[in-house]
């Protein structure tokens, strides 16, 4: 089950889906192993029987999955029916699968076609997203930020100041990657006009830009964050606005607090949200107590007055524990994870 | 050399001194050992004499000494004169004494009455502060806080926030140890309430305190600071003052600019200064670009609104580069230590 949650890691492509791997055992070797690759692509249990030399050799044999089989008719077919059909005897399972269309009904299917079930129990992390939606109906919430050693963010002269280096950048892209939607104010849009992209490589199910405004009338269409196409955008805007956008941008007017933005992407299946600044932004997800994880960049310098706090000091924002703190040596920086104390 | 630098750090009580050790070696054998235990007390050579079997043994004998022996009549008459008299043939010097009264002197002295002296040039950092402080001609600054996550170093409610744990606490005590003053605002005497004392442990020379005021009539005799008289307090006020303090307490009127205070500090042969906060103290300094070392104490929480920043934000304090930060995890809390760019 190890060696199958290793190589289960690997499906960075698998967007909303979890990640998964399956392994074929038979007579204490190893036959066949394979994982989810890419979301609408095969699920890891039909990769892994595809990788047999015949698919007569699943006949009888076990198989490790690390998340319970689907048994439902999604982008491709239920993959219990296949493990019956090919004749399986043993699934060893990683995890219940906590989406409700599945949650335990992949379970029952196969044993009620005669294969023996052992669910392993194994509480990974590698699916901590998909995991969290399913069981709290709203995405991860990580508030992400770049600090100075006395906790700014900006110098406020209006312009974007840079806070780390570049392996400290590499890593913020790495994270960047690894959530479905980015989420900043307006005052960082205007100061900091970023493309809101993963630069460090290709994705194939780019995040989703999410941008609360005043007024989406207010904000101009030649910033650089509506040039660049490769995924939609969403301006939650407070007033009602009529400006023509691109067509990957999309206005939603409302009353855009944090708990309605998080719903909001939940209703899009949006299961891990990064928020990226400002320093009000923040201020309002730590009011809202809507923050599961924090990772802070500290820069050895000290802004020193006329700069912007972290998280801003006007506002509602009370104070809230956090726990674990984890370190990482990025260059001359310091990268520190945290997740909210339950 | 390495084994005399080693035990040199052995000296806790060596005040305004520095921490020296002796060695005495013939025919390959170390024949004694000594540092330099308390201020006033003997030096590191005399003692390392004091501890051979004969005072004869000494003749024709290597010492390996940290520090440039002394030339002058201080609290103890001249090493150097000593070290000829038992007849030492050769001495080996980790560093030239940066203090003017001896610099070069002893090394003359030992050489014009034949003994063959080879200075190793060690630049070992036991002596950090001392050396700083003959080199600069004012303490080394050390500024030091404990904030939260988002550089927060209290909740605005006129009340002391606890930060960080036990372990930290420990750590700060420890440091304040090291140090030969330490220096607060007014805001941080009235908030805080503070003794300004070492807890952890018995000191033979307690550190001075400082507290900059704006009028030292307006500072309550009841404060805790004034009950403890195991050590000197400069009340460092803007406005003349006429209350009567306890005898342990000076006043001193003045136009008190970090570059001021340290002056007066350097005047007193205080080599090294802990600046304790609060934000608007610590900006000052900043300020004034008078910063020799940052200790920061990173705690695993969010203060968020309503909570003063670690420097003060309407403060005229610049950005300043820091670099080479050192990590240490105390408990669940982050020990950061930077020093200034040059």
């Amino acid at each position: 089950m190890q060696i199958a949650f290793a190589e289960a890691a690997k499906g960075e492509s698998t967007w909303t889906n979890p990640k998964v791997c399956a392994v074929i055992v038979k007579d204490g070797q190893i036959l066949a192993k394979g994982h989810h690759e890419k979301f609408g692509g095969p699920h890891a249990e039909i990769n892994t029987l595809s990788h047999l030399k015949n698919i007569s050799d699943a006949k009888g044999a076990d198989m490790y999955v690390t998340l319970e089989p689907c048994s439902h008719f999604g982008k491709t077919p239920p993959c219990v029916q296949k493990l019956v059909e090919v004749g399986i005897s043993r699934v060893f399972i990683g995890e219940v699968d906590p989406n409700p269309i599945v949650s335990g009904r992949g379970i029952k299917y196969l044993k009620d076609h005669g294969i023996e079930v052992t669910d392993m129990d194994c509480q990974s992390e590698i699916n901590e997203s998909y995991n969290f939606y399913y069981q709290k109906k709203r995405p991860l919430v990580t508030l992400k930020y770049a600090m100075t050693m006395d906790g700014k963010i900006n110098q406020k002269n209006g312009q974007r100041s840079i806070i780390t280096g570049q392996t400290a950048y590499q890593d913020a892209q790495k994270l960047r990657s690894e959530n479905q939607a980015i989420l900043i104010g307006e005052h960082t849009l205007k100061v900091d006009d970023p493309q809101l992209t993963v630069r460090i490589k290709k994705m194939d199910f780019p995040l989703i830009r999410v941008v609360v405004v005043d007024s989406a009338d207010e904000i101009s269409t030649d910033m650089k964050i509506f040039q660049d196409t490769s995924s939609e955008i969403y301006l939650l805007s407070k007033q009602a606005a009529t400006k023509q956008f691109p067509d990957q941008v999309h206005v939603e007017v409302g009353d855009w607090t944090p708990k309605e933005i998080v719903k909001f992407l939940a209703e899009k299946n949006i299961e891990s949200l990064l928020v990226e600044g400002g320093s009000h932004l923040q201020a309002d997800f730590v009011a809202a107590k809507l923050l599961d994880k924090v990772v802070v960049y500290l820069a050895p310098k000290i802004f020193g007055g006329n700069a912007l706090p972290a998280i801003a000091t006007d506002s509602q924002a009370q104070a809230i524990a956090l726990t674990e703190p984890e370190l990482t040596q990025l260059g001359s920086d310091l990268k520190v994870e945290l997740r909210k104390a339950e």
